[in-house]
């Protein structure tokens, strides 16, 4: 240890930024304020009864009635694991759907559990296609698991959840959907396409704190589970062991859970129900509408074609000429502004606008277009003095749900 | 979903409860107010330079160089965990000791990663005993692995961590060493005793918020895990994984980090760091000879020898003749303390009363002994008034370092 540096280390103030990166997400000071009020005990009463209404918040948000629905103690990653080790056993085939870096994450998650991948495969930036599900099934009908990521963070593209899922019914096969950046951003209707195990992050359109991941399964998986040969690899992430912590019955203490990151969740959560989920969704596409008509209006194009673009993920090439790096270290230097590089194969070559939960309004739409076409003007792009700003604003007013919601949540 | 349920839901106010269970603890609000702070994303360069300093400070409290040194996005069961599925692979010799509830578990992580757990058996409450480990490594030379707990949380008992270590390297084994209740409590010295995976909590010494779990691998350990001939079987976990995030030259995506649990490890870290660590132990060894004189005044025995108590964590015997719970619901209900339940074979038979971190102060101690002597007076047992209370501040007096921090952090 190095005393001098040790010493030099004082408390930190983080500067307040405008996050429109791919998460986290900017967080409503509601959700501050409940984050610091006192830790309490994991097994007192009051506390018990914040997680009862969490699981029921959660159930609203996935639009379920599964028992089995609460936030894990940990990032996304965490929960999409927990899907692959409850579900998966060691020579299991899965279907697993690659359209970006999730995809790729899942394939692997597999293979650790000792499944075999059977990988679909789309471009980064297309959604997955629904043909190649069909095929794989009827090459490999012993499948038992089909998993798929509903909302591509890295690239901004929204796969059918719905229709893949009927696909796997037809192969009486269980799905995984990774619902990260889609969940309160756009439908996710877990009940109603039938899908068994979905996980989410705390930190994307539900606008919390990152660090928890809520996740719901089916009672067929929770049985499924139960009734395995082989134990669960991880012991923290098996289901029959967090049933006894998160179920209904019973309280064995399992984990310390992250307390204040749950008072904070219960926050949004509470929010997301006084908005409403349909409100919720209907601010996401109006913002997304202004935020692209503005950047086409400053000349640059979405990765992702129209009817597949997720409104709180877009992702357009970089502008030609431009140095990608630069415009993104600019904008976080001069405009505090947070934006998102590509990843992967898209490294350099796009830019990633996340418009998620509390970051997804007007005023960052605005400010986020001014910074731009000020970068872009300096930088000796040609474009056209406040056509952006224009062009955003008319699509604004042309929505249907304009007005609503611009000052309270946007 | 009831959607009268659902409507029902508010915000959530928790009490404000004197924290003196067996975790979370208490929380100084200079670690409340640095979770409030602005959000940020995960690579951007401040939030870098604040993870540069995290490490620094854990290598602080750790007592150690290691360059691998961070807080884990999990609790303390995630970094148990990750020691486990890293270093043992299928067939793998591991002795594990237990003399409590977090040995038993570490016995269930060594079966889950294909291992053979050659169980060193203590009673709970008493010490990892040195010559059964000894034993132990003779029976089995090959065994790779020694792990133990160096305070066991679930009896409030310390085990002499240096001692095992020494007869792990005397057979070139690879130490696991959990430190949840310890560090910053009392003496955790990793680089001076030479042992190789060393996790803790972020909720007990360390007073942040419960969620995170400081970990640290000594070098020989991260290049073992990287010459591993099988893939760890979690991906979340894979150290080699997580070095491209918290490792020294790069900055490579892998989770989105807990950002503001984050911020809150690094204020209660810089304050410990003001405390001294040596100035922490000594505080909570001079609450606990208070704590420890007015509950024996009142007629409680200690569960645990004096030369192994861990002075954080107090375990004693249920006063014959009282109900146990009821004990513990009106110190909750009626004083909105919180102390623990006895564990295991040791539920019903103690109370466990936790003075870690910001918890560790003597006017915890004192409102605590209040509270039992006024409710064991009600309820009929036979005791002196005033009587603990006395004795708790005879010996505070008596300790060479009264005065100092009463104030400050207690």
């Amino acid at each position: 240890m190095d005393s001098n540096t040790l010493t030099s280390i004082s408390s930190f103030y983080p500067p307040q930024r405008t996050l429109m990166g791919p998460g986290p997400s900017e967080i409503h000071p509601r959700v501050f304020s409940a984050m610091g009020r006192p830790t309490i005990g994991y097994l007192d009463p009051v506390f018990v009864k914040m997680m009862d209404e969490l699981k029921e918040l959660l159930r609203y948000a996935f639009q379920t009635s599964n028992a089995l629905t609460f936030p894990v103690s940990g990032p996304g990653s965490v929960s999409m694991e927990m899907c692959f080790v409850n579900m998966v056993s060691p020579g299991d085939k899965v279907i697993v759907c690659r359209n970006g870096v999730f995809g790729a994450r899942m394939i692997e998650n597999v293979q650790r559990c000792g499944g075999t991948a059977i990988v679909v495969e789309d471009a980064m930036g297309s959604p997955v296609d629904p043909n190649k599900v069909e095929e794989a099934f009827r090459n490999n009908p012993e499948a038992k698991i089909l998993a798929f990521v509903h909302a591509e963070t890295s690239t901004g593209v929204a796969s059918d959840a719905k229709t893949l899922a009927e696909i796997a019914h037809r192969y009486d096969a269980y799905t995984i959907v990774d619902t990260v950046t889609s969940l309160a951003g756009i439908p996710v209707l877990v009940d109603e396409w039938g899908v068994d195990a979905v996980y989410s992050g705390s930190q994307k359109c539900l606008s919390c704190t990152p660090g928890l991941s809520p996740i719901t399964f089916s009672d067929r998986v929770v049985e499924y589970v139960k009734s395995r040969k082989t134990p669960v690899q991880s012991w923290f992430m098996d289901i029959t062991l967090l049933l006894g912590y998160w179920g209904d019955t019973t309280r064995t203490y399992h984990h310390t859970a992250p307390t204040n990151a749950l008072y904070s969740l219960h926050e949004a959560l509470v929010m997301l129900r006084e908005e409403g989920l349909e409100a919720a969704w209907a601010r996401h596409q109006r913002n997304h509408k202004a935020l692209r008509a503005g950047l086409e209006t400053l000349g640059l194009n979405f990765l992702v074609e129209e009817p597949y673009r997720l409104p709180q993920m877009n992702a357009v090439h970089v502008m030609p000429g431009l140095d990608e790096a630069e415009v993104r270290r600019r904008l976080l230097a001069e405009f505090n502004i947070e934006i998102g590089a590509g990843l992967g194969t898209l490294a350099g070559k796009i830019w990633r606008f996340g418009i998620m939960g509390y970051s997804c309004k007007m005023e960052n739409v605005m400010l986020c277009l001014c910074a731009l076409e000020s970068m872009f003007d300096d930088m000796g792009a040609k474009i056209e003095i406040g056509a952006a700003e224009a062009a955003a604003y008319h699509a604004y007013a042309a929505h249907p749900t304009r007005g609503k919601g611009m000052r309270a949540v946007a």
